[in-house]
């Protein structure tokens, strides 16, 4: 809803509320309304069906989260797949990491690429990148021809898991990304506010649970995302040691060893309700 | 502003927006206008002189994240002084430690605490301890005349420095905090979003370094409060050492042995630009 120089989603009773200038773009590509919004506080806003999915100003926060904490615990990852992310934002902290030389980014929308680069430009950086190949398509397909045992990281950049991202978190969804990592890969995704969100955060990490042998889940911060407590779900057919064994090579402005460690604390209530049992199948 | 049945802050630019059903209470007390409203994803919130104070859905990050860092590192903590705080939130965290047997409550308006224990009585549910003493003061003149190397720990729990509250982050009243407390004694502040309130936070963290030896950030999550990462200064005389050293008798609800490391860690850009030198004078 945009009201009185104020955007904020109205989907739910809980959200951040941006005070804007104006609007720089706004038009309906063949999957979802596309805008850009110029803030005062955050920059350039990015989104999609009414939803901030990125901007310019806390973007990092995100990023550097579903990005890090996978990347830096595998022992030697080279061949990384994107899902969602047209922004370009975890292809550029993925790009940091100079053991990877593959990333396919599977995208459905190119008009997020395209616009991404226009509007975005220090996020979309390495959009062009000759590591890169941009696969144009569903996701779910997708993963379901990929190629067994190939993959060493999986990031699902998405959308909220509704309409044609809906099928994101399903069980099958989790069991044909299993198969396309190699067996000690590792699969992380956003998964909600914890606030607002917590049933189909439930829901993500019960149809996780029955497709990988080893789940946790992460505690960071997306301000410009309603009810901020923002949840990430990390998986591996292989025990997760969370050990950092790969330092990226860019500078980053959120995440550090200390907030590596830190991203796996759990509130206590969370701690007691999902956690208090070992996840193991 | 209440606009569309959404309650959301305008005076930065950017706010959390809250979905209300009503307004259960409004009234100017002498020191600012309260006002309670009844919300779908918050439950009651709070008001005073239109920002959120307190949610019920969400307090509890906050009055842990001001209470349990402080008491469970002090060796011994038994005399308390909570600056502000009149919904009884830190009073209620604090009463969890044995070893107090003293919290004086330092709140300027006393309809507060009348309000609070009507509409919030889960958070103002130990304001009627006989360990309670409260002080209807002015909290900037009280510590003035406070009696020397007296307090184990004070906390400070007010609204944001302006009007009334401006002098809370002076100086003058970092090192009158310094005196009242003991020698081993531990200072905690809210000191707003790291988001919008950076100026703020860095006017507190300069001057807080003038008044005391030792001086170290907190950030953790306040999901109702506009730009939700939330930074919390801790101070002290001695050297603070994070080791746990007194566990709560009650239970808590985000406060843990694992969330208690994370709240020290520091986003990188925080780390770089405000704590890359030892802080000791």
């Amino acid at each position: 809803m945009l009201i009185n120089e104020w955007f904020f989603e109205d989907d739910m009773p809980l959200a951040v509320a941006i005070k804007v200038k104006g609007s720089l773009y706004s038009r309906k590509s063949k999957y979802q309304k596309i805008e850009i919004l110029d803030s005062i506080a955050m920059g350039k806003v990015m989104l999609l069906d009414n939803k901030v999915m990125v901007s310019e100003k806390d973007e990092f926060y995100y990023h550097e989260t579903i990005t890090h904490p996978a990347l830096s615990i595998h022992s030697n990852p080279k061949k990384i797949m994107v899902i969602g992310g047209g922004d370009g934002g975890t292809v550029r902290e993925v790009l940091k990491y100079k053991t990877v030389d593959e990333v396919e980014l599977v995208e459905i929308d190119e008009e997020v690429i395209t616009v991404s680069k226009k509007y975005f430009p220090e996020v979309a950086c390495e959009l062009d990148s000759p590591k890169l190949k941009i696969k144009l398509n569903d996701a779910i397909e997708y993963i379901k021809s990929a190629k067994e045992n190939t993959y060493d990281v999986i990031l699902c950049d998405s959308t909220d898991p509704e309409g044609f991202a809906a099928g994101l978190i399903s069980k099958e969804f989790y069991k044909n990304a299993g198969k396309a990592l190699k067996e000690n890969g590792i699969y992380i995704c956003q998964s909600g506010s914890l606030l607002i969100q917590e049933k189909e955060f439930k829901i993500s990490l019960e149809n996780m649970r029955t497709a990988f042998k080893y789940v946790d889940a992460m505690v960071s911060i997306v301000p410009t995302y309603p009810g901020c407590v923002w949840s990430f779900l990390i998986a591996s057919n292989s025990p997760v040691d969370r050990k950092i064994k790969n330092m990226p090579g860019g500078k980053t402005k959120y995440w550090n060893e200390g907030i590596h460690e830190k991203l796996f604390a759990k509130p206590e209530w969370l701690k007691e309700k999902y956690f208090s049992l070992q996840v193991a199948k």
